[in-house]
């Protein structure tokens, strides 16, 4: 955490610094001393443990600044560390952001600059989940090309999260046994239907600086009291987040545990905006989009069969989508029930960058 | 920590993966659980503080490709967070590394990419100083310019190091008083005058793999080990890293202490480096390289004038260059007592970055 501020910096630099410490957060419950010494010091509840996310949101690879508001972009790289910490249990402790940004961008534009949004957009979701943001590193982006007629940099931001859980009670990837129950919380496919709206018409988002539940692609909502609440209910036997999509993420799940799975297509949740792209005639299938659509931030978990799942936890409606099997040689990692009730093999079906 | 591995990725970033996920640690004494889940899971030791740094390395902004070996980038983007650490007089419990890469830097040349070497140096620095790498985020680069001639992207890396410290001692830059005597670890200038060497003849430097005492700019040693005993045994009232520049980095400890400091030029001690450019009359002064060269990565610290600090801890020499005083109204924050005995106002002068 050296963050210069020398006479020799470039202004860019400076207002960079000066612009993240001033809402950066003093002493809190977990943090004891946030940004200004060599490092921040975190205080940990006695018992815990500490679990540790890093999460590169970079331009024109997780969001591009002439589609995402910056208040989204924010949002969206703090949302990604966060949701790593829902999928363990964990209580969120501190937030610490690097980040490199061209001059421009630090320079307000009617009242605020593009790195003033985007670090609206990180504070208010941060506040909101009460993580103080703690510390990090600031720099001014390299230009990348000095020749050419465009003469800026791209931004590059690194969030770290870092929380608490009680001793040997994360929720792993690894854990889940043949027989249990699969879940998954909210809805599944929203994610990748309002990023093909925003591609479409960047223009009809580019005064979205609101979080509501109606954008899962520009404003996700991590499932921390979930996972907090699937753990403390010893509900889960094993969780992970769906970051690239169902069918990947799944896959890493069953690849863990030394599992196999059968997923149920008709018990899905396919999110509304996926129906509405389909309907539209925008997309061929809105379970596809469900299945591999990225960045849904939604929780996969497993539980006991034995174990009554309500069908809300803490607000968040949960669905049973499939049961976890004995993995057999020569049959697929992942089975398929369609709608019409054939077994198909499922597989793990990636979310593009935008690069 | 998603590390996105689905079959629409590009190929560079597989390998990305698969290079740095072969290469991290699995379970140590401080790391439950390594790469491969949500998050990673350390245990501190109980009754003991966390303390966490950040620290950005980009390319033409804190190394440039055409200069530094591979080797070298890796072993200073480590560096700069163990720094940190024994700036706290922390242990170090794990390193997280997110980097993005442009795809042409993962692919083998002679048997090893660019990408291999850079983890080469990290882990090399890593294990001299059993640090565990138990995770970070990987992606491709984007590519800077779509249309010009270089069709390439940049390399960053976010390197955050998680350390720990017994509760309520980690050493401060807060908490120096009037009266204590400053002390520095080492020789400083030597990293400035490497650089200026490197700059003037790259070539020169291209096969140097190997960390040496030497290379204070290539291969600088974190102060770990002294960072420790002056917390063990309890001699030191503050400390800070010298990542800036001495001059820069006494401003901020006497900022953050709220009192002056008057330094003795004559014994501050000036590296062999330093004073070979001055005698081949590349530069007009050593000790402007010493006051405010970057990167020099030693300890500047103070203890009470009745503590006895010996003249070497933990094998590196320990110098007295200055005394704290009290900050009074119209005179400098700094003073600096010149070899001819005249005292003139010292002002923080920075280190430039490459870009």
């Amino acid at each position: 955490m050296s963050a210069r501020r020398t006479p020799r910096e470039p202004a860019g630099e400076k207002a960079l610094i000066a612009a993240i410490r001033r809402r950066t957060a003093g002493r809190t419950r977990s943090v004891r001393l946030g940004i200004g010494d060599d490092c921040a010091i975190l205080r940990p509840a006695p018992g815990s443990e500490v679990v540790v996310t890093t999460d590169f949101s970079l331009e024109q690879v997780h969001f591009r600044r002439d589609w995402h508001p910056a208040e989204s972009a924010g949002h969206r790289c703090l949302a990604r560390g966060l949701s790593d910490l829902a999928a363990m249990g964990a209580d969120p402790m501190a937030a610490f952001l690097s980040i490199a940004v061209p001059a421009e961008l630090t320079v307000a534009e009617r009242g605020s600059s593009w790195l003033d949004r985007f670090l609206n957009g990180i504070l208010a979701l941060a506040s909101r989940h009460k993580v103080p943001l703690a510390g990090g590193d600031t720099a001014q982006s390299p230009l990348f090309d000095e020749v050419g007629s465009r003469q800026t940099g791209m931004v590059s931001a690194d969030i770290v999260l870092v929380g608490s859980v009680a001793q040997g009670r994360a929720l792993l990837r690894s854990s889940a046994k043949a027989g249990d129950i699969l879940y998954v919380t909210g809805a599944l496919g929203g994610a990748e239907a309002e990023l093909l709206a925003l591609g479409r018409n960047p223009e009809a988002f580019s005064k979205l600086k609101k979080s509501a539940p109606e954008h899962p692609h520009l404003y996700p909502e991590p499932r921390l009291a979930v996972g907090r609440r699937l753990l403390a209910q010893r509900t889960a036997t094993a969780a992970i987040d769906i970051s690239d999509g169902l069918s990947t993420d799944l896959a890493h799940l069953c690849e863990e545990s030394g599992i196999a799975v059968q997923v149920d297509a008709a018990a899905i949740p396919v999110h509304p905006l996926a129906q509405k792209a389909e309907k539209d005639g925008w997309i061929p299938s809105a379970l596809h989009f469900a299945l591999h659509g990225g960045e849904d931030y939604e929780l996969l978990f497993t539980a006991s069969s034995r174990t009554k799942v309500p069908a809300r936890i803490a607000g968040v409606p949960v669905r049973s989508i499939g049961r976890m099997k004995a993995r057999r040689k020569g049959k697929p990692l992942m089975e398929m029930i369609r709608p019409n009730g054939k077994a198909v093999p499922l597989h793990a079906g990636g979310w593009e960058h935008f690069g």
